[in-house]
């Protein structure tokens, strides 16, 4: 059952991250470890690890576990090595902001140590003349490894809290539309746009779920469908493509989505096609729910088309997941992973601060506030 | 070479119906030819011939192929067999009306010929006594296969009437998104919406044509891609759910697809996805038509929602194509074939007969009557 693991955790030694490789899904719960950066990277790159949310603890997980088997003589190579080791698995993917707020917060952590033990950030040249003894290495290694576990169980809180305050927006019976996988399996546990689903489906409300395949990659059918089927909810799967009839059927209340990073004014990274949805949903006055843990949330963004959109393999279009290549050799293909949804599309943000509605500018910079106050 | 050949035709001998199995498409050009109305039927219910004029004028083949070989004593059980056999061929698939248009032409036709030979109408009782001699069968194997061909030439031509009406709204440097297959694998040549593009091709206008690939069966992937690039057409192959994307970049002017059933109101059935792409190009206020040969006009169907919409196999969203399943076992899956586009986003029709503009209640009906006249 998926509902025994979590997505991703430490083993029992502290030593490897474990996690479900989520590229195996449906047909095998396969369950991989790593201590190894290369892999690491890897599972970000090639979507073993995928979902915003997750990708950042999955992150700040794997900088402990590294750091625990960097080498070196002195605690300025330490830190150099780090901090290449972060900026490498920072480059797997553009788009998701909780990768860097993951890394950032880890590297925040590492430098408050040596500011507050030897007086130095963290590339100051002093670091030299420290010796990297096991001492030194233990310290740094439970100084890492709480503030890892501090995201860990963080993550699982915001999901948690998401989905009480999202559960203000589902009524019973609801029947809702969900793109891509903004399930457990995008965060430890969950989920963001699930959380409300699953509270909503403990509390017997009757609801049930419609997943939009999501192209190229699948993860609607893969893991969205398969994870709301183990957790007995009612789950109709449909083709991107078919949003719009089912909605001019009147068989859809509402959706919820994910996301992977939201602009200042509201404009919303996701998955390639929610902003599609969001248009055809606004067509036929359907309310259109966005799911944000607030570290999704990057103020410093002033509007979507600043987001950098991440382009994949063409391979991923024409040839991956099937029995024979599936489109003329050589053709050419646009493959962009994500899209911006316009804020005017959005009917309200739920984040585990509250829920954000009318002048996006103002109100999610007060529930992005709400933490600075934690 | 595909443009070496028409999508079907009859062989030399005028025995048997040979088509492009399309479903071999784009790895192999596998030439197919039947003489048996369950083959028939198969192929058109597994779409290897596909494409609401395609299955129009297959149909028309197909009878005059199957009549040719039907039995009986005498015209009386002839005519009772032969409606049996388009009746099956008329439930193939519900929703293009251009099966049921050249099956009711084809069988009018045979009308035609007893009322003016013995002045009896098809159901007749007297027709029991004419005897189904080697020279009557030669007679009605003559009307019918000159009905059959008059209908085969008529789709050529007024695929390229569509092509000349339609060159009026491109532009040189024009990016034209399309949708499934309207192309020339969809009819005999030329093809729908693609008709005007050929031409604007061989006009040397500098066009490109984007491609959504049109799951679950990805007509424009596998058949639409393939034709455009065959025939030395900038292409590029998205997948449907990046629509949004994609106009929201400015890369697309104009969209141009085909049709299965067009209501009097203008309401429009055609291949699922149809509809959210108009509402995206509405949204982005980008232009969209509809090509549509006047036999795909259906003046008795007031407006959309009258239109029967194929609902078709869960296999084919849930394993079709693919090295294994990519659902989990038993979800249910909402797979209609067809989606109904509010004739309010439809910029324009392009028919065979001119453009139809405004009011469409009004202007398809000057259409449709412009063949009363001919």
């Amino acid at each position: 059952m998926l509902s025994d693991y979590s997505t991703l955790w430490l083993d029992e030694e502290l030593r490897e991250v474990k996690y479900i490789d989520q590229t195996a899904l449906p047909g095998e719960l396969r369950i991989k470890s790593t201590q190894n950066l290369d892999e690491m990277f890897g599972a970000i790159i090639n979507l073993e690890v995928r979902g915003a949310p997750a990708i950042g603890v999955f992150s700040a997980l794997s900088m402990y576990v590294l750091a625990v088997r960097i080498g070196g003589n002195n605690l300025h190579d330490f830190v150099k090595e780090y901090i290449r080791c972060s900026d490498y698995l920072q480059s797997a993917r553009p788009t998701a902001v909780n990768l860097f707020w993951a890394l950032n917060i880890m590297k925040k952590e590492l430098e408050r140590f040596t500011l507050h033990r030897f007086g130095a950030y963290l590339l100051d040249s002093r670091l030299e003349e420290i010796e990297l003894d096991d001492e030194l290495r233990g310290y740094i290694g439970n100084v890492l490894h709480r503030k890892a576990m501090e995201i860990y169980d963080h993550d699982i809180e915001v999901c948690r809290r998401i989905g009480e305050n999202g559960l203000k927006i589902i009524k019973g019976g609801d029947r809702i539309l969900t793109h891509c996988n903004a399930g457990s399996l995008c965060a430890v546990r969950y989920g963001t746009a699930t959380a409300p689903i699953y509270l909503a489906n403990e509390n017997n409300m009757n609801i049930s779920v419609y997943c939009s395949e999501t192209r190229p990659l699948l993860q609607g059918a893969r893991l969205t469908a398969y994870e709301l089927r183990e957790n007995g909810i009612k789950t109709t799967l449909l083709c991107d493509n078919m949003i719009s009839s089912i909605m001019a059927e009147g068989r859809i209340d509402k959706v919820i989505v994910g996301c992977d990073r939201v602009a200042a004014n509201g404009d919303t990274a996701n998955k390639i096609g929610t902003s599609s949805l969001a248009i055809v949903a606004k067509y036929y006055n359907i309310p259109f729910y966005v799911c944000a843990p607030t570290s999704s949330i990057d103020l410093n963004i002033r509007c979507g088309d600043k987001i950098l959109i991440e382009k994949r393999k063409e391979y991923e279009v024409t040839e991956m997941w099937y029995k024979e290549r599936m489109a003329p050799k050589d053709i050419d293909v646009y493959n962009p992973a994500f899209d911006i949804t316009s804020h005017e599309l959005i009917t309200a943000f739920i984040t585990e601060n509250g829920i954000a509605e009318g002048d996006f500018t103002q109100s999610l910079r007060v529930l992005v506030g709400g933490n600075e106050n934690e």
